[in-house]
């Protein structure tokens, strides 16, 4: 092969998800096209971003500051916290910039055939939180999934002995999709959750 | 958002060719749950790509020593020379493992369209090689393209002073595929390349 440094980076690069051997190869053979400082200053936000980013102590949000932004924001609404599985989902709901509360990343969701189970989740902050009375609403924003379901289920459970309301975000018919090619557990969660017109 | 080191890496890693925006997030985010260790080593490789990869003067292939591993290598074929269009192209040709004469690479393809002609390819290098005497024969190997065709037609003029053999990768149909799917043009450069069974 060419050189042992391109190979090397093409195995790095390979390690990235969703960046198959393929990819990996455009991708190193691209950056030999670049400027050096391009390739500099992308190496630095790596960097970067690990040196910089941790996660909140209160929320589990990615953030450079102690607590985050989310949790000392003033005008948010410190009544409610939606529980999110992954920081993904938390950075989703914040793109739509129509929910103003509070979050709690869990980290993950119960699921016995990968051996993740309520331990491995940040539940017992969550219950912390709830122990200080400020918190009157608790929206549970799981991913809709067995995995999703099964880690509302359980905290549903974990959260009978406080007086907060328990939601749930909808399930239904995703916006542009097409009813004839819905699936029938979503079309019957779409049924199921129907409201006044 | 998050952290604005979170939002430069995304930005950055977008630039990388095949990575949409929400690839990039995704990549990012999944970058920040690696070692530390991990995410310097994959920075430093691509520096390391970019400060030790050069081309090679005669070939143009990318190497880590002048002229390069190909060009010096005693136990290839001087006598020939593929020309192909893009550094990848050479790779490609280089893992079947059956070729092994010499290369050259144009770093392009004639496109009007995209402002590319004739001047922006190494050609005058190609026919510097020739003039040495030692390359009896000249394989086109540029991409099966509109452009490729255009580049192979004007390299065959610029050949013709020269006493050596031209000739061209063939066209045809492509192992594992179904000759009822194949588009015409190919099935006619297949029909077109027929030989004694």
């Amino acid at each position: 092969m060419a050189s042992d440094a391109i190979e090397r980076l093409i195995s790095g690069l390979n390690r990235l998800p969703g960046v198959g051997a393929k990819s990996a190869r455009r991708i190193a053979l691209d950056m030999l096209t670049w400027d050096t400082k391009a390739v500099r200053e992308l190496s630095e936000l790596m960097i970067d971003v690990k040196t910089r980013v941790k996660r909140c102590s209160v929320c589990f949000n990615l953030t450079e500051v102690e607590p985050c932004s989310v949790c000392t924001d003033a005008r948010r609404d410190r009544t409610k916290v939606m529980v999110v599985d992954f920081i993904g989902d938390l950075l989703a709901v914040e793109r739509t910039g129509l929910y103003r509360g509070q979050y709690h990343v869990l980290d993950g969701r119960i699921s016995p055939l990968d051996g993740i189970g309520p331990e491995d989740l940040n539940i017992p902050p969550l219950l912390d939180r709830l122990r200080q009375g400020e918190i009157q609403e608790v929206i549970l924003a799981n991913g809709p999934t067995v995995e999703g379901d099964a880690t509302a289920q359980y905290l549903s459970q974990c959260l009978t002995p406080f007086e907060v309301s328990v939601t749930q975000i909808a399930r239904g018919l995703p916006v542009g999709s097409d009813l004839a090619l819905a699936d029938q557990v979503t079309l019957s969660r779409a049924l199921e959750g129907r409201r006044e017109y």
